[in-house]
Parts: C-alpha cells; structure tokens; sequence
C-alpha cells in the first residue's frame, strides 16, 4: 500500500494536466511573483540575524506560493493596474508562514517525530518570535495599503485563523467530531486566507464594486476548503509518495480529519474500538497504520472527502461566473481542478 | 539575604509614597479603564471556549495594567474628548499580554521552574494560539481607530518588540553583552510598547500635533527603558519578596541583565569564572545565587542599575515639560517616581 512503482498513462496524464494548470498560473503572474519575492526578501531582513536565517528556512523551502498567486491572479482578473497587491500579497504569504512557524511549535511529549521543523533546529522560543515577527510585517505590509477595508478583512482574518486552530486543538483526537465541526475548522484555518487573499485584490480594484468582492471571497473560500479537503485526503494516499511527503503523519497525531471522521461513522463496533485505541489514546502498534488505511478503503472514505472537495471546487468555479472570459479566469479555473486532481 | 522581616519606618514611608502615585493615577482614569476592562471582556471572548479560559489566566492575574493607563492618561493630558482611547488601551493591554504568553513558550530543557505559566497547563501551542489570537484581536482594534497612523506607529511596534525579544534570545547567556546592546534589547522589548501606548493618544487627539506626539512617545519611551532597568534590578533584590515575587529568576535563567554585565566586567578574574559557570554554562550550585548577590552589592551593580533608571526617568519627566500643569500631567510625573522607587 505504502509503496507503488507502476506508474500508469492515465497517471502521466493527470501529471500533465495538473503540471500545466500550476504552470499557466505561474507564468500569468510571473513578472508580479518577481516583486513578491523581492519584498518577501526585503520585508523578512532584520540587523538580527536570526531572523532572517529561520524564516527563510521556511520561505525558501520551495512552496508554490499558491496564496499571494492568489492574490495576483485575481488583480489580473480586475485589470487592477496599481502596485498594491505586490505588498498584499507578501503579507498574505507572511501570515500562512507565521502560522506554519506556529504550528511546528510543540509540546515535550511530542517533540520527537523524525521531521526537522524549525523548532527543532531554532527551539520553541525563537520560533514563536520569528513567527510574531512575519505577522508584525505583514501588519505593516497590510497598513501601507491605505485601505481601511483591506486592514479589516486581514485582521479578521488572522483573528479566524487562529480561533480555527484552537477549535483544532480542543478537538484533538476526539471521535466523536462531527463533519460540521471538520468543516468548520478547515474553513476558519485555511479557508479564510484563501478567502482574504482573493477579496483583497477585489478591494483595491475600487471601481468593481461589492459584487466583485463578494464573488471573490467566495472563489477562495470554497477553493480553500477543497484544497484542505484534499490534503487531509491525501495524507491517507499511497501515491503522496510522489510529492516528496510521508503518508500516515495525521494519523501518527490522532488528527480528526474527515477520511477517519467517515470512517468512525461508518465502521463496526470492533472497527471503532481500533479508531479509539490508535487516534483517541494514540496507542499505535506496527501494522495499524496498514489496518487503517484497509478501514478507509473499505468505507470508500478517502474518495468521498475528494467528492466532497469536487463539490467545493465546482462552487468555486461557479463563484467566478460573473466575471468575463479572460487568461486570468481562466487559470483560476485551472487552479481549481489543479487542487483537487493532485490527490490522483 | 533573601528574608527581611524588619521593616524600617523609611519602608513604610516609601511603601506609602508609591502606592499613593499609582493610586493617584488609578483614579484619574477609573472610569475609562473600567470601559477599557469591558472591552478587555467583550474582545477576548470566543465561541471556543479554550480562547478566554487560557487568556482570561493572564489577563485576570491582576496586573496593573500599567500600558493602557499610559493611553487614558496621555489622552486626559492632552484634553482628548472622544472614546478611540478605550479600544487602543485595550490593544496595547492585548499586545502585552500576547508578548508574555509567547514568553511562557519554552523549550523542553526549560520545562521545569516551579512556576506555573500558561503553557505548563495548557501547553505550548495553545499557549502560542491564544498569543495570536490576541494579537489578531489587538490590530482589530486598532483598525477601527480609522487612523492609518495609529496603524503604523502600533504594527511597527510589534515587529521592533518581536525584533528585541529575538535579539534578547541571541545573546542569551553571552557575558561579552554590552551595556548598548541590552539597552537596545530593552528598548525594543520594553520601552517601545509604553512608547506607542503614550504617542497613539497624541495621535486620536488631532489638533496637539508632532510637538505633543513626540513628547509623549519620548516620556513613555524613557519611563519604560526605566521600568525594565529597575525590573532587573529587583530579581536581585531581597526585598522583592515584598511584591509577591521570587527573586533570581534571571540568575537561574544566565539572562543577561545590566547588574550582571557591569558586575562581570569589573570584576576579578576568579569572579569572571564564576559568571561564566553559573550564566554561562549553567551549571549552578547551592549557595551561587547568594554568592552572585554578594558580588553584586560588592561592584554596586544593583545601585548602579537603578540609578542608570534614574537618569532615564528624569529624561521622561523632562519630555513632558512642553505640557501645561494638569492632574493628568502630576499623575503620569508621579509615576515615573513609582516605577523606580519601587526598587526599595
């Protein structure tokens, strides 16, 4: 299960596919993701050097960048001419980082886990700060904006955030989570950026008005919640190999995520006590991870939260509707399909 | 050393002189700060119950709430009639105690102190969660100050505090520290919130200009360098018990404080071997904190200290010069007086 070296057409098909909708997108904003880059390098420089050193430990570990592209993509959709996304779209990529460099802040018990997060190169305390301190810029980012509105929707933001996070933590492996509980906490954690970093655009682009905005948000949230759909989905994919990332991390935590939430649901008296022992007590042996994943395929829930992510997705599709036919509708459409096929 | 049960007659005149500043202060703002304390409530509320629980251990610890006390009374100097000083009081307040929730983050190594900080009962990442949600909640605030001003002074603060605290980290244990650099690392983690806390108020009240805003941050800039000298000469001192503190937390900690830094350096060989021991390397023994108090008083660190504070509390009476005599101007002279007399 946890290995596959047959790689069929159809697979290179979908490679193709999905390597050519990230692509489009790429090179539609590439001259802007240029000056991102050039402001994320300016903005995260401090005269103390740790700063510099930790956050790029992060900033340069090769992500896409799917946030601020966000955020360009849709300025190109408006025809926005200003310069303005530039500093909003490195304060959207500063808040996903500082949230990152947050999350790989642990407890004792759990320090050990063969990952090298910051945390254990930098420790606890210098973490924290340097997460605190990509926040603070992205703060200072969001205020040379000028605009009220942008401050509001960010700080809101940032506030949802992390209020989703602790709702995550309270509901650490507990069981009995509801799909609307799951919802809820995807949403408030990684949909809302998505969110943001999409409206943020509509609101500099003064002249198209609430509706626009609206259409926006809309866009990002649902592509939002199919993104984290999807990598819930994937952590329990064999084939996740192929993006460079272990399987099984979720459920080596006891994280509640909508493949176990269904599987749970679904599953026999003797297949709940196995959920309980491995996610509620996190009593795991060798072999169990195998055993769920055999749970999960049995129940077809990893394929139902990829539908439920297709559902979102064509949501998100359909949210950009009012907009006319242009390149860069037409790779945030792309974009869409691109979220929710990587998990084939 | 570290008990004194005879109090002199000068104690009690001091005990007296300063609980009547404070209390002359505490008045003068009574009413805003119980606006202030209610907005407190109503911000740090949340749906996950998590959120106020952790922030309502700190928030409720009853500190004095000295920062926002600062924004009231610089408001009250400068005759400020309208109510934006409630909700940057309580950002001020939110961004502080954000700060000390990040600063209860530790390290596995450090676990164990015998205190009882936030994240010992509820761990470090919701200790960090809860930090950022009031962060979030802090630039809220701030943004419905309508004022893009506010919004940059108080976001620059952030990231010079988080800057300060990360330098703090960096020179950890490092008895070559300057004088200079742990002034500019108590300046950046200290002084620059009391700073902001005072200039915003310049800021709301229009009409006073940069003249008035300058004073006030130059005051709270001064008065707060002040507060953090004496801060550090009382974990030295043996009457700090008289607060309710232990003392020596710095010690234990090899924090790099001035009466340490001005005691190493004039001190003899077999005393700089000592330092190095116990700060250093952190090998401490019974009896190496009264041995590290008696080398103090010796070199006359702890003295020295509080009259470099001294110097600095007089720049800050001296920055309110400009402003005509008032209650509010006696009270917030009064407490520059508080902030270093509370060191005998």
């Amino acid at each position: 299960m946890a290995s596959n070296n047959v790689v069929s057409l159809e697979d290179h098909q979908n490679a193709d596919k999905t390597i050519t909708a990230i692509e489009k997108m790429q090179s539609l904003v590439a001259d802007q993701m240029q000056l991102v880059n050039d402001t994320i390098l300016k903005r995260m420089d401090s005269p103390v050097a740790l700063i510099p050193e930790l956050a790029g430990h992060l900033i340069n570990s090769g992500g896409k960048r799917l946030r601020p592209m966000l955020t360009l993509a849709s300025s190109k959709l408006l025809a926005y001419e200003g310069k303005k996304q530039i500093g909003l779209a490195t304060a959207v990529e500063f808040i996903h980082t500082a949230t990152l460099l947050h999350d790989d802040v642990v407890d004792e018990s759990k320090l050990r886990r063969g990952k090298k997060p910051a945390n254990l190169i930098w420790g606890n305390q210098a973490t924290v700060l340097v997460g605190d301190f990509l926040f603070s810029r992205a703060f200072e980012l969001m205020v040379e904006s000028d605009s009220l509105r942008v401050l509001q929707i960010l700080s809101n933001t940032s506030a949802v955030i992390t209020e989703g996070e602790v709702l995550q933590l309270t509901v650490a492996n507990d069981l009995s989570t509801t799909e609307e509980t799951y919802l809820q906490v995807i949403t408030a954690k990684t949909a809302v950026l998505f969110a943001a970093a999409c409206e943020v655009a509509g609101v500099i682009s003064e002249e198209h008005g609430e509706e626009a905005e609206k259409a926006l948000e809309a866009y990002g949230k649902y592509l939002g919640i199919a993104f984290q759909l999807v990598d819930d989905a994937l952590d329990y994919n064999a084939k996740r190999a192929t993006l460079g990332k272990e399987i099984g991390d979720d459920f080596r935590e006891g994280k509640i995520t909508l493949p176990v939430i269904l599987a749970y649901r679904r599953g026999s008296d003797e297949e709940r006590e196995f959920w309980k022992r491995t996610i509620q007590k996190l009593k795991q042996e060798d072999g169990d991870l195998e055993h769920a994943l055999e749970l999960l395929t049995q129940h077809g829930t990893i394929n139902d939260t990829i539908e439920r992510a297709r559902h979102y997705g064509a949501m998100a599709k359909d949210a950009l509707a009012i907009f006319k036919d242009s390149e860069a509708k037409d790779c945030m459409l792309g974009i869409v399909d691109f979220c929710i096929e990587r998990a084939y």
